[in-house]
């Protein structure tokens, strides 16, 4: 196990040959954004690689792969990239493990066991590493190869919004729209497509929505039997926790959500420094300052009642 | 009437003093974000300046003027910025329409009279040749002007979405981030706060939400008694038109505003290049190829029906 710099990982990816890339379970955008990035630059110079995309490729991101065919070579180097744990490998886990060659990662709380580690913590995306990496190797951005790592900046940061994102950031995307990615498409796809059934969620979670702390604290709710009227899935329930602090004035924006196992799973959201770690800790939670997450077993009158009471004692 | 280049107004800026600084009516985060950053910076160097804001500034932009007081003096040099026409001075136009020494904006079609003109139509927003402009002048961008300069960049690109984005665009917003703007905050305010009537709005224009077209073509509406109902005003009837498009698999969005005079307001939204403008030249109106609008006199079930009926045509 070696820490490396990334033109230590630069000369790595160019005297070897037939990559696996492999990704995150439950691959996202940054994930699959390196590895397709990735894997179409060692192969536009004459290396075999393929992505091990870990479980489904989520639809929206078809596009990532539109240019992708398998290719058929013997594995002989392993780069995994956004991955930060062992057990986020998923069902590659057992068989991967301990074949990592190189661990190209921006958590700084990575735990990978591979040959190689370059972990960058001060980069929003993994993206931008394999940006720089890409330059390092002196392999050309192509339109595709822009699109993919466009695809992780923008979603790990939330279209440039959210704090993580810095100067680098901003000026990656300016060299990325000159290589000609279309960020309009990859931003509407990712930010402003929604299902007809999430929107059908969405209107129902907004009838549960109640106010308290003179409209400082704003809860909703899904329960189980909600979701299985709209046969809704996980993506249906993704992104259902920021709509609360949305609304203006509110300061913690809880998000109570029934699960198979008697417990709610509560998000909780925060602005001007209103501590959502903290405010979880009281439920055995945790997580960071502005987005919190706790699971509190018990019937959604009493859970609901628990938390508006933890609610008024801190706001 | 002179075009000069943006170190001539530079240079004008420098040797005069006494500013009045003129945004359009019904102000945006580029008109607002251009006058007092332009303001703050004029003053960091000793001169006089004062923002004049046309009409009311809106209570979603009070962060832009919080450390603003008006000066007392007498006007000597009148500057514009992001006013596109004469008419778009509104309540200022009898007063200022035939003074106004500097002119500076980016709109092509800009058809301001003025003693100086600089007009660069690449600008995304009005904001980036102010950032220019300041550093041309050598002064010192404070996180107060970065946050008026972000602000109208983020605000006319959509947070860096929409296809004026361009490379100079996220260089300039780089740069904004290494002088300490807050841009979570600013984007937080401007793209994620909705009120509690915009949420009530919202949610009943979702109950009129009907599909044509095989799913291709949605459509919304809201009559005079819907916004009635809600004491809504404009500013609640502000980005409804974009929800249609939003939806999966939606080709064509379009909404109808019902008017006091009897007639509908209707925003055509479309993806994939199905083209907004040539639809709404149909009932009169135009606009871009992806955003059009146009007015039809009738009721509801009478202009609906025209709209599905021409729909079906074009889809």
């Amino acid at each position: 196990m070696k820490k490396i710099t990334l033109l230590d990982a630069s000369t790595l990816l160019l005297s070897n040959d037939n990559f696996h890339i492999l990704t995150h379970r439950y691959p996202d955008g940054d994930t699959l954004g390196c590895a397709f990035a990735l894997c179409y630059a060692l192969r536009s110079i004459g290396k075999k690689a393929n992505v091990i995309i870990n479980g489904n490729l989520p639809s929206k991101f078809t596009y990532l792969a539109e240019k992708y065919e398998k290719q058929d070579f013997e594995c002989c180097y392993v780069v995994s990239v956004d991955v930060a744990a062992p057990s986020l490998l998923g069902d590659l886990q057992s068989e991967y493990e301990d074949k990592i060659d190189l661990c190209l990662d921006h958590h700084g709380s990575n735990s990978m066991v591979a040959k190689n580690i370059f972990v960058d913590a001060t980069c929003a995306a993994a993206c931008e590493i394999i940006h720089v990496l890409i330059k390092a190797m002196k392999i050309k951005i192509t339109p595709d190869i822009a699109n993919c790592i466009y695809t992780g900046i923008s979603t790990d940061t939330g279209c440039f919004c959210y704090t993580n994102t810095t100067a680098q950031t901003h000026r990656i995307a300016a060299e990325l729209i000159e290589c000609g990615c279309d960020f309009n498409k990859i931003n509407r796809i990712n930010f402003e497509t929604k299902t007809r059934a999430k929107i059908k969620m969405e209107r129902m979670v907004y009838d549960t929505m109640e106010f308290y702390c003179s409209g400082k604290c704003a809860i909703i709710y899904t329960t189980l039997a909600m979701q299985k009227s709209l046969d809704a899935g996980d993506d249906e329930m993704e992104g259902l926790a920021s709509i609360p602090r949305q609304i203006e004035g509110v300061k913690m924006g809880i998000t109570m959500r029934e699960k198979e196992d008697g417990t709610f799973k509560v998000s909780v959201r925060t602005n001007d420094g209103i501590n959502a770690s903290d405010f979880c800790a009281r439920f055995g939670g945790g997580g960071h300052i502005a987005a919190s997450g706790c699971s509190i077993k018990g019937d959604l009158k009493t859970v609901k009642y628990m938390l508006i009471k933890a609610a008024e004692e801190v706001l």
